[in-house]
């Protein structure tokens, strides 16, 4: 398959869904409306709703279906994912100036508009998951909205990165390390593919398949940008690199060296790709989304 | 009816309630939870879920039905809240050192941490909200769900901080500082007479009435909280007194003076119970809060 083509036709739909999805920057609202909104359509990858999509595609009968089914909670999971990154951006947190090569919401809008921007769109994402929908029933409505909960909640995403701000300038085990990575980023990515199953009908088995596929195809995302941040330039990130580093954060190369952490990113695709054994071509996107993940870092 | 028994046997229950839901502070992210719990414990009135609580009383056939049907919404709306005001004290917003007589937050645990158990609480609740639940249906867990994302979002609680905090400093109209107060404290508030009736299965009728007498009564809360700051000592309040004023706020006494503030909360309690005339006995506890919310000033 032509996973460029692939990317490229689904981030469109996804970012079209957006456009739609998120009210516009105008009435009383408009100033905290247009900073949720700048940061949301700030050139974002989109992999948390891609994935979504894709883990709908591997089960759905067309892929119609699996767009229809998918497509706001794919959206709501990368409204989530901005709020956080506005969050982690913040001068408290981890305080970028850049991020994907343009100005934080912080340093666009200040500090308070900033975090209320995030609050805005982790709020605006769960009114979304909840509202009546066409193509599934409250029971499965209610089932995405719990794990999502969960993933960027204490014991996912936010859990995650309360510890790894706690973490800076310590020493922590590879184990401690762990835990930060399945929580911050792990947790939230899993859930994407989870959500996406659910949508499309996916049977308990798949279900299974896919969440794993998830969790090792985060570890691998986690393990490349730690090898990212050491090995780029800040011009090819778009935001800081060696930033890990410059803070003495705890990360896979740091523990294991530029190779070994880069044998370790191989080693969670492959995990990640034999958990499709039992699927067909409709998996395809997710088998090359998998080897995309690690090809990044070379 | 005895209001003071009343509201300490139903602030008794919210809490038992909260800390059953609260997970405890231990394990690997025991010290974020211990920060989300720090703040839900601090003496807080517990208006929203007590509010919530009598909605569902005022309609359900018996007590125990309302608490069955409602105390996990009421709980959350208390979470909801929390986070709001950790958000609302940061040194970016309202930059406030003392809540409830003691330390905020950001005080205890440093902003990131305080910025992080805000956005914990939230995730948490929302996930709480679409927990399997004995007694409510999905259908209606969804409704509630949606009302309570609108309700703290950017349409809502967080697009009226927003406001709020464009707005210091400013010349703003009558008009707008009533905008502000709607979303900022009025929907949350209205919000929770609203799921408290959907709780325990009021008719359409029934829920438009008390989600007015909500709208009537958070604009009354949000006078006397006005008057209140501009009356009261920092130790009478327990945080800093007189804070609108240095701000340059837009607030009522501002507009109105003192009297006339006074006679507006009046009025706005007035309309509040004028909606419960089709209500029996059950109503009770909501007359007698309206008119507590008013007497507090005095």
């Amino acid at each position: 398959m032509n996973l460029k083509e692939y990317l490229a036709t689904n981030r469109k739909r996804i970012d079209d869904a957006l456009e739609i999805l998120m009210p516009p920057p105008t009435g009383p609202f408009g100033e905290h409306v247009a900073a949720m909104r700048y940061s949301l359509f700030a050139g974002g990858k989109r992999l948390r709703p891609l994935l979504c999509l894709a883990a709908a595609e591997s089960v759905a009968k067309a892929p119609h279906q699996a767009y229809d089914s998918a497509i706001e909670v794919a959206c709501v999971l990368e409204m989530i994912h901005t709020y956080s990154l506005i969050h982690d951006d913040l001068p408290a947190m981890d305080d970028d100036d850049l991020r994907r090569g343009q100005p934080t919401s912080h340093k666009m809008f200040g500090e308070a508009a900033a975090i209320l921007a995030g609050d805005g769109l982790l709020s605006y994402g769960f009114e979304l998951l909840a509202r009546p929908h066409a193509h599934l029933d409250p029971k499965r409505q209610l089932r995405i909205i719990e794990l999502i909960g969960h993933a960027s909640g204490p014991f996912g995403m936010v859990g995650g990165q309360s510890l790894d701000i706690s973490a800076e300038n310590e020493d922590i085990s590879y184990e401690q390390l762990q835990t930060i990575h399945r929580a911050k980023t792990g947790a939230l990515i899993e859930t994407a593919l989870h959500t996406g199953a659910i949508c499309a009908g996916a049977t308990d088995v798949q279900e299974r398949a896919l969440s794993s596929y998830g969790a090792h195809l985060g570890l691998a995302f986690q393990i490349t940008d730690d090898l990212l941040d050491a090995t780029s330039t800040s011009e090819q990130l778009g935001k800081g690199a060696g930033k890990d580093d410059e803070r003495g954060k705890a990360t896979y190369p740091r523990f294991f060296g530029i190779e070994e952490t880069r044998h370790k990113a191989r080693t969670s695709v492959d995990k990640a790709i034999a958990k499709l054994k039992e699927f067909d071509a409709r998996a395809e996107p997710l088998r090359s989304i998998a080897e995309y993940v690690y090809t990044r870092t070379n």
